[in-house]
């Protein structure tokens, strides 16, 4: 069973507060170079991993989706996702992604925002979406990036020059990473990028393309703050096919 | 014409009294990983992008491989490579990898290490190599990790907990980083693993394996200074399938 954090008050309150759950996909700053890697939804099947409030299973529809399942692991991210639609074609259920069985050939997309470096039973995940994909779907992720996870310290420190950096340690010691957000006590698993690829890779998914996360100049212009998120990248962006 | 470092004297006696130099592959700690990455070569046309003293061709001949072209732009590096075999299906050439042309499936494996760091039009020297190779042909190549190679000061700094760390930052502005090694000045081109791995990609590459290079336990006990490898990684080893 993971661990739900999603569903303590503290940090359910502290999530329901981020821009990206107020304004949903376009309060996010990587969702422009996620709905990039996008495939046609016209008529797919759709399974989200880690749906949170659904803002994406929502989009997918007005896309076009033919069928969207948003999978959670909380109820309370699910009570409101459910009360945010009437779509008769979107489902949401509650999931553990970590023994989640799918059915098979059942899905043309797979998609999953900021979820997979909980998962510790990657693996097995993978081999589950593979299975579950029609031939020639599509599997799109964004996960917490391997640099942004790996410190034992995460966070910004100023270097003898007055440079901001961020300090790497433990990069090649993949496992666990206790953090606090929003809550004290996150676990995290840290793997390398190329641990993602090679899990992929192995349960017969091909690599269609990589993105280290970063702000473009126009959002570092609209929002200058964000100018430090090119020093490091917070997020991995990965676009899979089952072959 | 791409920066000719190793020609420079101070350089040249500097790199030849390395480990990997002086001992062969065995003497570079990569040399396993990348070993257990290469493909049967017995019988098959190899080339060496950076083959440098030809320690590689000469691996790859004792290999099986029916042809060997070793490519370099050092003159000194091919001078003591042609001193050290007399095997004529070893061939050394000088050539500069920013306007290299090879003929077309003239070959069954291309491999380099530790060359492409230095290589500023990737993307066509990337083309040149896939249309160089037979179809199934396979390329391995080991690179500068982007971690490595991002800083704008890279080397190891201490934090207020005492914990050795790398100081990441510039990771996503890629371009030029001019480094002092073994002389001063020394151009390496930066560019995120994202970026390598979709450069493959938009050539026709089909991606086979992705290692971010650390030193195994075994090699750590035999060697402890090695541990600091695992804290982030030095090398991208990157294994790709023309499809």
């Amino acid at each position: 069973m993971s661990q739900n954090i999603y569903d303590r008050s503290e940090f359910f309150e502290g999530y329901s507060r981020l821009g990206r759950s107020v304004q949903g996909l376009d309060g996010a700053a990587e969702w422009p170079a996620l709905r990039a890697l996008l495939p046609e939804l016209g008529g797919r099947r759709v399974v989200d991993l880690g749906c949170g409030f659904g803002w994406f299973c929502r989009h997918a529809r007005e896309a076009g989706a033919a069928s969207v399942l948003g999978l959670d692991l909380s109820e309370n991210m699910l009570a409101r996702a459910r009360v945010d639609t009437a779509d008769p074609a979107i489902t949401y259920a509650r999931a553990d992604l970590e023994t989640l069985n799918l059915p098979e050939g059942g899905f043309d997309f797979a998609y999953s925002s900021l979820t997979l470096h909980y998962v510790e039973a990657l693996a097995r995940l993978f081999g589950v979406v593979h299975r579950a994909l029609a031939p020639g779907g599509a599997f799109l992720f964004s996960a917490e990036h391997p640099i942004f996870t790996a410190p034992s310290a995460p966070g910004w420190s100023v270097d003898p020059a007055g440079r901001k950096v961020w300090p790497v340690d433990g990069y090649l010691e993949e496992g666990p990473r206790r953090t606090d957000w929003l809550t004290k006590g996150v676990i995290k698993q840290h793997r390398s990028i190329g641990t993602y690829l090679n899990l992929l890779i192995a349960q017969g998914f091909g690599i269609a393309h990589v993105q280290e996360w970063g702000p473009s100049d126009a959002q570092i212009a609209e929002k200058p703050v964000l100018a430090d998120e090119r020093l490091r990248p917070a997020f991995l962006l990965v676009a899979a096919r089952r072959n």
